[in-house]
């Protein structure tokens, strides 16, 4: 056959097969999201075409859509920010993916709950082939918050401790995972709930070394605990509100508590003392905002991306729990991704 | 005379001289503290012997007394943490000091509102004595306080901004009047009261660029002073409560806020967006423990009141309004520094 004429044919069979979840205007995402064709072109010079393997459903996802993140794409806009897909053509300019090479987005705002997808070169960053797709998926945002939160603020070392609370949430686990391979004593806070000691044996499994409920951190008994461990040097906030307060009170002198979520949608309150006589300080992370800055060269997100894939062939650093759910069935895994404490991630299978 | 036996007269006439401002258990000052007579002895081989000048009524001399300062001194105590005194006499390994040298604590707890004391050499750091006495006794805690602030946590250049609450404090005019001869520009916030027109004018006098009153902060018209300055990578808190959030609302992506005091003795609070996506850093400052931090090196130190005594020199440091009180009349003195609204630093002056 000529050529081009397969081209053609292998464009137009795309473009029919191509489908995504599209919102048009901000709103509860069960009101906005329709699944829809996309139209899929051949890459120019410095484009990528790539077909989707998963994506996963993360809490930002949500937010983005009913338009209260903090960073909001032009609409209308394919929904999600994460997932992993692989390059089926190339422009002729592209140097650092090839076709068979799984890439994954570096900024959010891809739109990556889609089978197929045309993008810069720029926007795509490779990662090895030899991990799990689930793992692939939801890699480059909450393991690499937790890896970041774990080596930008304080010089922690084997035997030292970090304390954090929504220790179930999908960065809290990879915290779990990445401070134990570096033999970084964990102590874990999580929200009292009917199955507890499953989530409290799941997070030893994982290798927390304390698994404690909000209940038991405003205990006196909790200065039992220091008996065995350090003080935290680092402590890790999800939540906001009372939840922070009180794990606050656990830091060590000097220590730093890093926030990079509000569960809990109240702010964070910190006694006078503790800034001025504890020498406490506290500070915020946002993974994208940390790409973004890195946009131009990428060594450090480069590293840590292999290191965090070092870990996953070791076994060190496994996928959440997910449930796989085909893309026409996005409105059931949104409903799951926003039930409380179902502790498994969504994710969305695309071929 | 016989040298040896004008040494012991004059120990001697010391001895009966000597008095001070003596509590025997915390509470509040008005009840706990008495002037009696002090022992001073001639000093031993590292000793120095102070014939006090002038010692300030600082808020934290009140909480120590009251007992509720995060460090207390060995009971007896001296009352008042600051001041200048002359040296008198030096045992025989003394090398820092010689007598006629002007002095000041280099830490908490020497207890100043006494005539005279003997003081181990380390405790002790030389100042020039072409300063007035007022400046010279109250430049150990506000003045270096306002120094740290500006110096330790945000590389500000001309043209830069910075808030402040308290900014009618000790602190707070020290940090109009150092930014100002860095040419940093300064935001003022004020709680209203009766004489506020009159404040005003004097924080202006003193350099002040932007005056404002805690209602004004709340105000939408703020971002039009927005139009004149840049936002302030800076903010100094010495409140809390309401006060500090609203302050906080006004700094630049990614800017610090230094807490070093609690007026309102209410708790920091802070949305989480801020330190996600504002970025914002918190932390505190204590001058006492920056200054023990550097007991055995303090190299830092003494640069620090060179520049300030530079300052000083040129007329861009000039001491707080004072009332002077001698030692005796210390109840009426103490009566007016927990006087809200007074607006003056009330000293005692010793000889």
């Amino acid at each position: 056959m000529w050529p081009g004429l397969r081209l053609i044919r292998r464009q137009l069979s795309t473009l029919a097969a191509a489908r995504g979840v599209v919102y048009e205007k901000h709103g509860e995402p069960s009101q906005v999201l329709r699944l829809q064709k996309l139209e899929v072109t051949s890459p120019s010079e410095y484009e990528v075409r790539v077909k989707m393997l998963a994506a996963p459903i993360n809490p930002s996802d949500i937010n983005m859509i009913q338009g209260t993140y903090a960073f909001l794409p032009q609409l209308p806009a394919v929904g999600g920010n994460e997932g992993v897909g692989v390059v089926a053509e190339v422009g002729n300019h592209v140097s650092s993916v090839r076709p068979g090479d799984w890439v994954i987005p570096v900024d959010a705002g891809l739109g990556t709950w889609r089978t197929e997808g045309v993008f810069n070169e720029a926007a795509l960053m490779r990662v090895p082939s030899d991990i799990s797709v689930e793992i692939a998926a939801t890699l480059s945002v909450n393991p690499c918050t937790a890896y970041r939160l774990l080596s930008d603020y304080e010089i922690l070392r084997p035997g030292d401790s970090i304390i954090q609370n929504a220790s179930n949430s999908g960065v809290g686990q990879s915290v779990i995972q990445i401070a134990t391979s570096l033999g970084i004593t964990t102590i874990n806070i999580v929200r009292d709930r009917p199955d507890l000691p499953n989530l409290m044996q799941r997070l030893h499994d994982l290798g927390a070394d304390h698994v404690i409920t909000e209940e038991q951190l405003r205990k006196p008994e909790m200065k039992d605990l220091f008996k065995t461990c350090p003080r935290p040097r680092l402590a890790l906030n999800c939540v906001g509100g009372k939840s922070t307060t009180e794990m606050l009170r656990h830091l060590d002198y000097g220590g730093t508590m890093v926030t990079y979520g509000g569960m809990a949608k109240q702010p964070v309150t910190i006694p006078v003392s503790a800034l001025i006589f504890k020498n406490i300080k506290l500070c915020g992370f946002w993974v994208t905002q940390w790409k973004r800055d890195r946009q131009q060269n990428r060594e450090e997100i480069s590293k840590m991306i292999r290191d965090l894939c070092d870990l996953v062939r070791r076994g060190r650093l496994v996928p959440p729990p997910c449930y796989e759910w085909p893309l026409e069935d996005f409105k059931q895994a949104l409903r799951d991704a926003q039930t409380p404490f179902l502790s498994r991630k969504q994710i969305l299978m695309m071929q």
